[in-house]
């Protein structure tokens, strides 16, 4: 690859050296089907329900609560398409936010297809959703509520406990996609007080191809994928045993370095924020000031757009929308329903750090970024 | 692992050497995501490419006509929901074999629940679909015939050409789960002449998490999960790409060995059988006794079952049904549609032979499998 600087860990991030190191027998000599009844089936079947318990302590759950997928957005689809099924004789009404992820809107767009009703609350300037419009919205037939903990555009932070709590109370269940959050902030399914939630091996340094489904006990979900019985019934398929491994190394990584990461993170991403806005006059923040995660920084940078800035910036490889909506132009939807106005929206550049980012990396893109702004709008 | 000899690669295959050499810099360094517009992604998006033509160009179909999935089980969840949903206002009959693996015989059963109409053929006592009986069983409101290329458990390959010809010529889609043949014989999609065909990439020493699904141009197709617009709008979620890197290179080392390889495997596995045959009288054999796969070799074991059989082999790892039931004790689902006997089903152990078995390893199992067998009927 180039020398480039990576921010964009939103996106996707690097795989652990720790996390390769604990896959790698699982890629070669350990190749054992968890269903076969024989040394090699049996030593994959212990490997598997030893990553089923790191991904539950990260969250607080317990391992029978996690089932394995292949994304987020398989995740997604699961908690969505299997609760509404689960559920349909209860009701037929679903909640979600203005600001989820197309692996949300999408399963959500074809319930609503098929005869649910889907009430979609708004975000205000920050990106955040007021609970009191939650508590408007909920019906005696909502069955389910789908809020994403952190936005993967602008990094703000949902009130969940304070979501989860009225919507659970009236009989609904919440779920959260927690893609963006796992791995950066601590998460704890009980102090979100969430039923399903939805994580990401690839935003918290394992590899793109395995995700995970939490599921607590007893709440109603019916598959979407139809098979032998893997996963309790709830997802079948062979199980991907090396990238299994991986996110549970990931998640005792995460343990171990949160909330310590969070903090670095922090102060890393502030300092770059301080450099760029003592350099740019009118540089503009979106997302919440405070409740955000700590690695991202969504910049609009006055007089440009976010995409000629990049261009004058090779060394930098950063996002201008969230990674799966990238080659449009058009202005991102989440920063459309937090009211950020069209020439804000088009100078916009998302920077996501990630555990591995230096100080001195960060050094190179402020003066890099600094000098391209000011090469593009002098005269 | 003990120094086991592994006769179970029906179940799942080591990762080829060379396989694990193409996906190591898409684990570690090359780690970007197919959707960032920077270089991270660009590398990325040429390898994915480069991965849907090998794995095209292995069953002789283009690049455009190959769908990434997490596993055969979606691949097969894809193919028939899918065409399902597509076609649903052409008719709701659907035809299948007696003898399809769980991820089709279980999404054609959650359509039979919603309406659908499904036929099951029977099959011979090779295990073999007739083509008269499909003739007999097509309607006006057929819309998709699902049979396998390869049964998992005997290795009997079906005349799919014989089968998907009057299909398609009376309008309905053919589709194949070949899952078990690709990579152990060759296979083209044109030859075969089906419209969806369900590959496993862990099946031909890829690794366990992905799949593909081969979808000829212009075959309507729904997709099952919602989301951004990867794969062409019909399978959502941010690829994963190392594996796919690795299915393209196992379909390049496919490409290149065979048919050498399935002349090498029948030979080794036949002479195992010899061997086997001389020493065990009665010795029986489940599936064609030709057209079947060159690796597997289903032996009836008279006077013994199979799992004690095994139990007493310790030095070797097989399987007694298909890895997917494993851990019951019930009779072959496969066996019971091909007739056969309770005894012998009882007493079948299903020896399936990869690319780095050799000779030496068949002659080490020969003797265990008969000092076994003599020890168990002694008296």
């Amino acid at each position: 690859m180039p020398p480039l600087v990576y921010l964009d860990h939103n996106a996707t991030t690097p795989i652990a050296p720790s996390v390769l190191e604990a896959m790698r027998p699982w890629l070669y000599e350990r190749f054992g089907n968890p269903a076969s009844d024989h040394p090699f089936g049996r030593a994959a079947r212990t490997a598997l329900d030893q990553a089923r318990a790191a991904v539950a302590a990260l969250i607080g759950a317990t391992p029978d609560e996690i089932l394995f997928t292949a994304s987020a957005t398989e995740s997604n689809n699961l908690a969505l398409l299997g609760a509404a099924q689960a559920l349909k004789a209860r009701g037929r009404h679903l909640i979600t936010s203005a600001v989820e992820h197309p692996s949300v809107v999408q399963p959500l767009a074809h319930l609503a297809a098929s005869g649910w009703e889907v009430s979609r609350l708004p975000v205000d300037g920050h990106g955040r959703v007021d609970p009191a419009d939650l508590a408007r919205a909920l019906r005696p037939d909502t069955v389910l509520v789908s809020i994403m903990h952190a936005n993967n555009e602008v990094g703000t932070l949902q009130p969940i406990t304070e979501l989860a709590a009225p919507a659970r109370s009236q009989g609904a269940l919440f779920h959260v996609d927690a893609a963006q959050s796992v791995g950066k902030i601590p998460v704890d399914v009980n102090a979100l007080g969430v039923d399903l939630l939805t994580l990401a091996g690839h935003k918290f340094q394992a590899p793109k191809g395995i995700g995970a489904l939490y599921r607590r006990a007893g709440t109603p979900l019916t598959p979407i994928l139809h098979g032998a019985g893997q996963e309790g019934g709830l997802r079948p398929g062979t199980e991907n045993l090396a990238y299994a491994v991986g996110l549970g190394a990931a998640a005792r990584l995460a343990a171990e370095r949160l909330p310590a990461l969070s903090e670095r993170l922090r102060s890393q991403r502030d300092r770059l924020h301080a450099q760029l806005a003592a350099a740019i006059p009118g540089l503009g923040l979106n997302g919440h000031p405070e409740a955000r995660l700590p690695n991202t920084l969504s910049l609009a940078f006055p007089r440009v757009t976010g995409r000629e800035l990049l261009a004058h910036t090779p060394n930098l490889a950063a996002s201008i929308g969230s990674a799966c909506h990238a080659g449009e132009t058009t202005i991102s939807g989440v920063l459309a329903a937090m009211g950020v106005e069209p020439a804000q929206a088009l100078g916009t550049v998302r920077l996501s750090l990630g555990a591995e980012t230096t100080e001195a990396e960060l050094d190179t893109v402020a003066a890099a970024l600094i000098a391209a702004w000011r090469g593009l709008t002098a005269n």
